[in-house]
């Protein structure tokens, strides 16, 4: 097994050198006293723990799982440990206001920890997650009540929280949605219904698990537009606000999953369970979608980490493993063979997972300063960062979740039949990787908001602002960068054209092209980054002779040349059309299946 | 979990209406009495088999994986059982010579059944597998002593065998190799040393293990050319020719793998075991070759088994789960929602795997025809099926086993967060699938082979060839086929020229192009079978009303519109070159881990 590492030099270079990390602190009066010093102590701190404390369960959540008994799951050894150590040292509420316990810090900042913690051990990470989106959506919308009764242990992290939208009869269709909700008269619920799909849904770790539940009231509307939001907490607290008495949920079963096994996945059964509501009633969607946006973003950040992961295990193999010899002569005569990095097959794999791994992480942090502005700002830097968040959310999960799994994937192959077996942990880094494309809505229904919700309907409104946002900063970007996404930009300008105009007439035009068209828009979100950081790393590069700058360059260099060129076959395919896909009625693919 | 169903009709067209097989026997002496209908009842019976005695223990082969105790494996519930059926049933020996117990049917039969084979359990299908791959060799390079005592045996599947190359200093560099073979002075050796990743080293299904071991004689020269093959039995032959003595040839551990469970991985120790030297001494690798090219055959093909597994599942699922509404209106307004089939991005997905399951069968099956032309044709035939086989094997296996890992994970996707959990059984398919581009050789190991060995050192020759081949095919072919094809081969050969004479200066280009060139080659090379399959599927469809010929058009259509164009962005990212990848020296990359 690989030892983790946390990449704090990326990290600094990300946040400091390429986002101004102070500049950006300094906008927002609350975080006056945040800056870099304290955030790098911060960092300092969560790359120990998530290198001492997490890492080291990883591959125990793997093989163990999680034990599921009557109703009762029992994590994997040391998740309950790291838990509690987690809770000690004041991880869970860093981003939470003051009045609730928390520390007071930007959202950034979290995402920067996140990210540290899911490298480590994304199924772990997932309690905490799911909690932090628990806590933002009842900070946006529960009443001071369940604020005061429920934020203070949620911050601690002694309380966990879970988001219950899927049933058995409809994945990411709610309109399918039949648990109920019946007013009890005294200001909650009964709810009752089967949710599945429920990660932390029941576990071991924390004293109390809060549930935010999707429901339909009794007067409640047909399809999504009669869907409610609800607090349901496993213990209903008591005088003291401590967890009391045993509500009426319970977990049915857990799943047996491809990965992240550590990670429960709940179905949970919900039989009058006493519940409270959140937000207005049939507003339910609405609120919900405070949390869905966080997690979109934290799921984007999933499949960077699992690049990070593949990365780290590659290039240790690469610089270890002897075989063969360099085509252009031998580099180690005194060895039997060279070490694998001097073939170009192997560093090709390495470059292309250090782009993804590297060039996504600027792109998720570019993302996390949005939301502290969304949050925080002024009413024109909320709109603005509210805009570019709705445009870039989707194209953020579905392109670094679909480029986690490649690098997990290249992971695998850098190492040959090693990377087959279990013990290199490169194996498990792919099969965790596999969900992230699935949940939070797939890669598909992404695409389908990116394109049909939020680039077209408004005549490519936020669309073109944002390209005029990333033309503004061509004039500063070295040429050999500038050039190449200039081009892109009028191509990526042009094809979105070309798709709204086929759409017209034929709405499938839009949806034969989407998920092309997100990976399309991912890769030139990306190379605005890697174009910026190779600018900015080439400068620093000429008065410092710290080789991260010419890696980063060289890296910069090969994302441009050799995985760029990915759009150019998006781009055909997407211009092929709908008409080979929808040759076939749906009754003849149905004849075909016999 | 999805029901298999061997997809006779398909491999019908394939091999009678797209490959003539009844012209194909005719050119065989020996196979005079080889016919259409003589294949069909085989495939038939063998569908029988795949769907009724291999596919139910295919999932408890995963579950259940290898149990191992000192060096004893057994194996998963119903496998044994399933192997003796198979020995009872005949298939062991389809296309061995009648001398040894042999039905003496063409290989190309052989690769059709074990198509079915692998779709329905690829990890017991190994097993047989293997034991083919042994009996080639034996037949090709065993003396005639060896053939008696072992061939019989091995032909009706009580014994089975393996292929021992790998050990644990190297994988795919030979030149490691340190298994000693001394002269017992009596016609036979002692071996000793330590194989690993040896498939199907030590089980509970057959009597006797034959392995093909790679070692070292005491003069052996080093490096890879004093490498000699020897057979050393597991159990030594008694007088009567039965398993007798046990040889000192034991497993010594099995490795915890992502897949392929229900098939052990064995490390082997051979502590001077009886062996039997095959061929010359130090032509090891020369003898061994004839096992691996058989050898990359059949993981090609299980590449596009993986396709096909995946394309069962997500018709299925797609044609049987509701979610959301057409886009166009709604499909189903008794139902509350429409089949997952509306939509475009789901037949995406189905029609990319489809272009890939049927697509890579004619190819493999291509393959097939050579592989009997190659062993039983006339000089002529001889010589042009072994040029073709030695350009297209490695095209076929890393191009069939790379879209093979896509098309499982497109299988994944269209069951959204369903396709994670083991239920349905397309995780097993991306496991199981994620050895293929690994085991016998990596895909790069396949680029370079392409490349470096096959395409380049004759000036270009075998590969001109092989393009006339196909531009002989453009005059009969549909124009919307041939004039994209046409431009394709043009392309290509323009491409091969342009790597051809930057290698000449320097050869990390040759690498750097390889295996993207591997890629764009398959994207060719099946464009090519496509482009005749819909062809033939549009003249048939004009005089049938079957579906089949219509969705096989349409297909085809999609293959081209959809899927060739990722050539060009393969091309942009060869023509790039390899600067951006050399840019850091080993030592660089060493810094850069830290």
């Amino acid at each position: 097994m690989s030892a983790y590492k946390a990449p704090l030099r990326d990290l600094r270079f990300v946040c400091d050198e390429l986002l101004d990390s102070d500049g950006h602190y300094q906008k927002f009066p609350q975080y006056s006293e945040v800056n870099r010093e304290l955030r790098d102590a911060i960092l300092e701190e969560a790359g120990k723990f998530a290198e001492q404390v997490l890492a080291p369960t990883n591959r125990n959540g793997d093989e163990q799982g999680c034990h599921f008994e009557d109703g009762v799951v029992t994590t994997a050894d040391g998740f309950k440990e790291a838990y509690q150590a987690f809770i000690d040292g004041g991880w869970s509420g860093l981003s939470m206001p003051e009045e609730f316990g928390g520390q007071n810090l930007p959202k950034s900042m979290d995402l920067v920890v996140s990210e540290l913690f899911s490298q480590a051990n994304h199924a772990w990470a997932m309690c905490p997650g799911l909690t932090a989106g628990c806590r933002s959506t009842l900070l946006a919308h529960a009443s001071a009540e369940l604020q005061q009764t429920y934020l203070h242990k949620l911050t601690e992290g002694r309380w966990s929280g879970t988001m219950c939208l899927t049933e058995p009869q409809g994945g990411s269709d709610l309109s399918f949605l039949k648990t109920k909700a019946i007013d009890n008269g005294d200001d909650s619920y009964a709810v009752t219904g089967t949710k599945i799909f429920i990660s932390s849904g029941e576990h071991d770790m924390s004293e109390n698990i809060i549930h935010l539940v999707l429901a339909r009231l009794p007067d409640a509307p047909a399809g999504t537009k009669g869907i409610s939001l609800f607090l349901v907490p496993k213990y209903l607290p008591d005088a003291n606000g401590e967890a009391g008495e045993r509500n009426t949920v319970k977990a049915g079963s857990i799943e047996h999953k491809m990965g992240i096994n550590g990670s429960p996945t709940c179905v949970m059964n919900f039989d009058d369970a006493k519940g409270y509501l959140i937000g207005e009633p049939h507003k339910g969607l609405f609120c919900m979608f405070t949390f869905m946006n966080a997690a979109r973003i934290g799921t984007a950040l999933e499949g960077a980490s699992h690049s990070e992961v593949a990365l780290q295990g590659a290039m240790r193999y690469a610089l270890d493993r002897e075989a063969g010899r360099a085509l252009t002569g031998v580099k180690s005569p005194e060895r039997s063979a060279d070490k694998l990095i001097v073939h170009p097959d192997v560093r090709k794999m390495i470059q292309t997972i250090r782009s993804f791994a590297e060039g996504n992480r600027a792109f998720a942090h570019f993302l996390g300063q949005l939301v502290d502005s969304e949050i925080h700002g002024d009413d024109q830097q909320k709109a603005h960062a509210a805009g570019l968040l709705a445009l870039l959310t989707p194209i953020a999960k579905g392109f670094m979740t679909e480029t986690g799994i490649e690098s997990a994937s290249l992971g695998i192959q850098v190492y040959g039949g090693h990377g087959y077996v279990r013990e290199w942990g490169m194996e498990q880094n792919m099969r965790d990787s596999r969900i992230s494309t699935l949940y939070e809505g797939t890669t598909g229904i992404q695409a389908l908001d990116l394109l049909g919700r939020k680039v077209l309907p408004d005549g490519g409104e936020k669309f073109g602002q944002f390209l005029k946002m990333i033309a503004a900063s061509l004039p500063e970007m070295d040429p050999q960068f500038a050039a190449p996404l200039g081009a892109k930009l009028q191509e990526w300008e042009q094809l979105t054209r070309g798709i709204g105009a086929k759409s017209m007439s034929d709405v499938n035009e839009m949806a034969a092209a989407a998920t092309d068209y997100l990976m399309y828009s991912g890769y030139v979100v990306v190379a605005w980054f890697w174009g910026r950081m190779g600018t900015l790393a080439k400068a620093k590069a000429a008065h410092s002779d710290e080789l991260f700058y010419r890696a980063k360059v060289a890296t910069a260099q090969f994302y441009f040349q050799r995985l760029l060129p990915r759009t150019t076959s998006l781009k055909e395919s997407i211009e092929a059309g709908s008409s080979s896909l929808m040759a076939l009625s749906d009754e003849e693919f149905e004849q075909l299946l016999g």
